[in-house]
């Protein structure tokens, strides 16, 4: 069944882990698993301490290059019957520093324990959600 | 600490759920999750009888007209010394029939007991890995 709208904010903004695709003029899909914090119109995410590639750092760059972004939240069982995702179809934009980067971070850091003593200092992806899609095997 | 290339393919094949990216000439990354079987060089999945939106089948006009595609596979935990993940940059092709196709429905139905009495019959992604990137909190 497909999920409504609200289904879909609900269920994804619950979730603890997304994967992030971006795509930059080069035409290559990139896909990362990200930390979030989602409401009902934007889903935020940020470069933190957790040790990254310096390739992993494209998705800055593909965003630059090209806003458009895919969030996707999914829940895998061996009993099919309880399969679900949800995808955030946005539009982002990189932000460094201002008031917009502090209220990213104070939301991240409400959202996961493990920011409290070191909250995420480097560039923070704003994505405002264009679409939500999503489905459940049963309600 | 970055995983090799062996030890990413052994946590990628592994996995019983990865996130597929693609992204066709509009630009924008599309992103599913998909049930898979992985060799050392090759990933593959099916469209099967999971319903599907119509637009899920996107992914298939994507690879079309762009083989770039990326696999995402994950593990997240609140204790994030336990994070890893592991994605396969590939090529793909879309196979509707034939040898190709009835060898990759072989290796879904051995990996996925819930395919045993009901193969996937609709077009298979056959691609082919060129990178294998991965990252593993600790070993």
């Amino acid at each position: 069944m497909e999920l409504d709208p609200d289904a879909c904010r609900a269920r994804f903004a619950a979730a603890r882990v997304a994967r992030l695709a971006t795509c930059g003029v080069d035409a290559r899909p990139r896909l990362v698993p990200v930390t979030f914090a989602a409401d009902a119109a934007t889903v935020v995410t940020a470069v933190d301490h957790k040790p990254k590639r310096t390739t992993e750092l494209r998705r800055l760059r593909d965003i630059a290059q090209n806003p458009a972004v895919a969030f996707l939240v999914d829940e895998y069982a061996d009993d099919w019957d309880r399969l679900w995702w949800v995808r955030a179809d946005a539009h982002a934009r990189v932000v460094t520093a201002g008031a917009e980067h502090a209220d990213a971070v104070a939301r991240l850091v409400a959202r996961y324990p493990q920011y409290a003593g070191r909250p995420p200092e480097g560039p923070v992806i704003v994505a405002v959600v264009e679409r939500w899609t999503g489905w459940a095997a049963r309600a």
